[in-house]
């Protein structure tokens, strides 16, 4: 059954972007790690949001840059805004609610696992019950300021998870955890 | 040689206390715990600031709901406003600057480290160059409001830590994180 499961690496303050929308930092620790490994070969296709979009496609080759270019399959972003001229033709943008993104999503990943980028997607999923796991690398740093894993104080509400899996990649490096989503 | 490390359990979004300073959800995870364990038989001395102080005197037994009443030792609190009728002869009021409080604190640890608790003041002694290591207790559960870890987004800066040892405890429950600042 396909599970849908948010994939992040967040510093130790709760930024999973440093300031500027930098991701340099989340690249340094070196591999294997496990965790993450399992996450790609598990995933049938990706779900994000236009900042993530934005972000990645100026810096970071899009679609071509998701792990590297080691993973294959369809990415939908789900923005109200879909670029005028799109120039990644991997890319597939969706306009409509978010349930039904996540359905659509869902189905292409054929059996296999959704996986969600980013943040405010993300946030948008786990308030509306629609996701399953969620994957967190810890990088040891503390970034002081950039984009929030779980947005601004107050916005959102108690979510209970529980801890299924521990890894650590790397000498001094990422800690991995994933969780279940037991209560939300 | 005295280290100074900061003690703290964290929701996986980077809060240190629930919304109106709780903190029932981070008693809420069994123990056994190695790296807390470890802590606090390796602590001559605490230091925390004000609201520590507050919150801890009017809802968790103050000096003695630390650690369960398992520690003993000096405990300092750093404040500008000291209570006007101190009413635990276990907590000296510190009204001078950080180093000094840090320098007071670390001697009356005879040889054994100072821990620091809450977030106040770990972030101006982090700031400040006298924080040696980080351990860290991630609770499983998001908790979207309440007091941040390292503060307000923008105030703070980049801290470079390496993680130098890793502890589950509980079925599911709290991931342990031990760091050394290494740069910041």
């Amino acid at each position: 059954m396909t599970q849908v499961v948010w994939h992040i690496t967040m510093s130790l303050d709760g930024f999973i972007t440093g300031p500027d929308d930098s991701m340099e930092w989340a690249f340094k620790y070196p591999g294997p790690n496990r965790l993450a490994d399992e996450v790609m070969e598990s995933t049938g296709a990706i779900l994000a949001g236009r900042r993530w979009y934005d972000v990645a496609s100026a810096r970071y080759s899009g679609r071509q840059g998701i792990y590297g270019g080691a993973w294959e399959g369809p990415v939908f972003v789900l923005t109200h805004r879909p670029p005028e001229a799109p120039t990644d033709p991997g890319i597939t943008f969706l306009t409509g609610g978010l349930a039904e993104a996540v359905a659509t999503a869902g189905q292409a990943a054929g059996g296999k696992n959704l996986e969600i980028f980013g943040a405010g997607v993300a946030a948008q999923c786990l308030d509306a019950g629609l996701i399953d796991e969620i994957v967190v690398h810890l990088a040891p740093v503390l970034l002081g300021d950039g984009v929030r894993l779980y947005g601004v104080a107050g916005e959102r509400r108690q979510v209970e998870l529980e801890r299924t899996d521990l890894a650590e990649s790397g000498e001094g490096g990422l800690t991995s955890m994933r969780f279940r989503v037991t209560r939300g």
